[in-house]
């Protein structure tokens, strides 16, 4: 029953990452009951900053109380009756969690491929659409997985034409690589907090639009012991979800704030202040801090002669696979890493298993300072691997990056 | 974006209440990995805590990401298949919830009630399940929309007779009423922290008995993208949620650390501080500190000349309802004792709305001096609303119940 005591690691890997000191800061604060005016005005600040997040003007943008995943969920299993058609365009691990929440949600779930390390052409999804049908496309943005960032600018549009909702998670990409909800017309999108936004895991910011909203509340029912004589259920088939039922929640956040969970205040906290920390360095150029380290990151690899995996042209800013030389133990590298200099890179799931690791750059971690201390020891990790390599080369070639900008800057 | 700007509130409702000031200091912890070697033995060493916490050897003791509810679906769906049987007894509002959200997962719901105020005598429950003959039996240990304590005691006897899985939701009372997992015969019970606990809603504490486990595992099915040629699918129907599908979320906190969510690590050291407030305190003494500020509480009330609600022979200790007297606005009551003194007591849900004020003795606001600020204040409120009142009468009765008991402990 000792107090807390954790090594002061740097999280390099493909997240979660170390939070924002403000972030951390944000969560010691002592609680008000939640239907207190100054929680409920909180909760409605809340709304409004991550609808600046995801640049939307949807209305029903708020928290799901949960790690990312609840987030998924709760927007599949809210709008997915039994039966109903989803098609899940696979390029990643997290592709193959959409396709098992469907199917556990009982939908009809059609699934198309490409070889991890590709992502689609939204010609290939198209028709994919027109093959099957769907009242749902879902797919994943950035999947850390394969560390490939999906283009979704046509997706949108592609939707509305068939009249498919059309859901993503961007828990991996959102704030590292550019995400428009309303510009891109996404119907549902959800994330996590512990990725670029610089937060812990455990809340899953999500917007709806108001086709998506449509759909949920047809399937509206209020929960018994709260129920009134004025609520009268909707037709639609009801959630198979409590607590992921997104019709209530919406009750919940909305101005009848009619009881559902309580608020993680806690969590919700920490999630207010990712938003602030991101609006406040501005969006824009948070997105170039993060375009720069992770350039860095992937020139410095390269430089020291290392292969980076996957499509280059479709890598998310914010993540870099690194084929592990045939010489060493990756394992062993990771162990020297954390131990050796408390920095902590990533290992990879399924077909990169063992071959790739994973090095991320994101949120408060998306710094020189981090960068330029990765590539240094991950190359003296090598050298104790036995692996020759230029002295200083991936650090002087992440520097080089980072001094190009600083030049760029001053013209 | 101004930072976070919140009243110094006493939360005497029913939940949630203001957490150990430890606890938030937990909460403001630097990140590691969610592999990391320390990281893994802090998940290690929650699940023990919280084995003396739930009095149980039970192996399957963890957390749920997300509020308490969630720890009540998670168990639920993961052990209803559509069509089982389940028998809930309902005595207030939570009894409605484990029903409806066994309805979501499509079990046959079996209700008993009795009038809210009041409780199940065992040989009801027992007649039911003979009758009922179900899978499980559900039931709430404390519910406090009516503040009521039902006796646990007897039914696992009763459950292991009859061959039924006899899961509980001990969020309202654990920590301040008795609860003992191994020896009453529970199968599963999950909890929040945000009552007794001290700590912020947002993680739900479960633990599982070796039976429920058998019957959880046989719907065992590893993740499509991080499935090996090793992992096998269990025979049974897979769970109709990834989120709260325990077999995996075992597999996450168990040997084989099998990536599933990635773990909300800011609650999870916020859920380790609750746990430890309470064994360094020592079980007993939190419990007695519970009953004597429920009891001072109740006694105050009652000296004001106000009525407390229901069968006070089942009241959980810490939480009293109390009649609105007729001649009195109950909201603006609690409109004045949250702007002029920064206390707030509770409402109530369905038949009680507008009735009775709910007003807790909780976790950290189990204190002497937090009984008497909530005495005298109410009692300036009720005198500003026209109410006469024996001056100081609420207030020397609670001062009574604690010198009484600082007298037994002289003896």
């Amino acid at each position: 029953m000792q107090p807390l005591t954790l090594p002061p690691r740097l999280l390099m890997g493909p997240g979660p990452i170390n939070c924002y000191p403000q972030v951390l800061s944000a969560m010691s604060t002592q609680l008000v009951g939640q239907y207190d005016p100054t929680m409920t005005s909180y909760m409605n600040e809340v709304m409004a900053l991550y609808r600046q997040v995801f640049k939307t003007q949807n209305q029903q943008t708020f928290l799901v109380d949960g790690t990312s995943r609840a987030g998924i969920e709760a927007a599949l299993v809210s709008c997915l009756e039994p039966g109903d058609k989803v098609l899940i365009p696979i390029f990643g691990r997290f592709g193959h969690l959409l396709a098992e929440i469907a199917e556990r949600a009982d939908a009809q779930v059609h699934t198309i491929e490409v070889p991890w390390g590709e992502v689609f052409d939204p010609q290939q999804i198209e028709d994919a659409i027109k093959r099957v049908q769907p009242k749902v496309l879902a797919i994943v943005q950035g999947d850390t997985s394969t560390t490939m960032l999906q283009p979704l600018e046509e997706l949108g549009a592609i939707c509305r034409a068939h009249d498919v909702l059309f859901y993503t998670d961007a828990t991996a990409s959102i704030a590292g690589n550019p995400f428009e909800t309303d510009l891109w017309q996404v119907d549902a999108v959800s994330v996590g907090l512990q990725k670029c936004l610089g937060g812990p895991s455990g809340s899953a910011p999500i917007s709806m639009s108001g086709r998506f909203v449509d759909v949920v509340r047809k399937r509206h029912h209020v929960e018994a012991g709260i129920r009134d004589s004025h609520h009268q259920d909707a037709q639609g088939q009801r959630i198979r979800s409590n607590y992921f039922d997104l019709s209530m929640i919406m009750d919940y956040w909305g101005e009848e704030r009619l009881n559902h969970h309580t608020e993680a205040a806690t969590m919700l906290f920490g999630s207010r202040q990712c938003a602030i920390e991101l609006l406040r360095e501005g969006q824009d150029a948070v997105l170039k801090r993060h375009q720069m380290a992770g350039n860095a990151m992937l020139q410095g690899i390269q430089a020291m002669g290392l292969r980076p995996y996957g499509d280059l042209k479709h890598k998310m800013s914010n993540v870099v696979g690194v084929y592990i030389p045939e010489s060493v133990n990756g394992e062993q590298v990771r162990h020297d890493l954390l131990n050796l200099f408390n920095i902590e890179i990533g290992t990879s799931f399924g077909p990169l298993k063992g071959k790739v690791w994973r090095i991320g750059t994101m949120g408060y971690n998306a710094r020189q300072d981090a960068v330029l201390h990765t590539l240094q020891s991950l190359e003296t990790a090598l050298r104790r691997a036995g692996l020759v390599l230029p002295a200083g080369a991936g650090v002087d070639a992440a520097m080089a990056v980072y001094a190009g900008a600083t030049e760029t800057r001053h013209d």
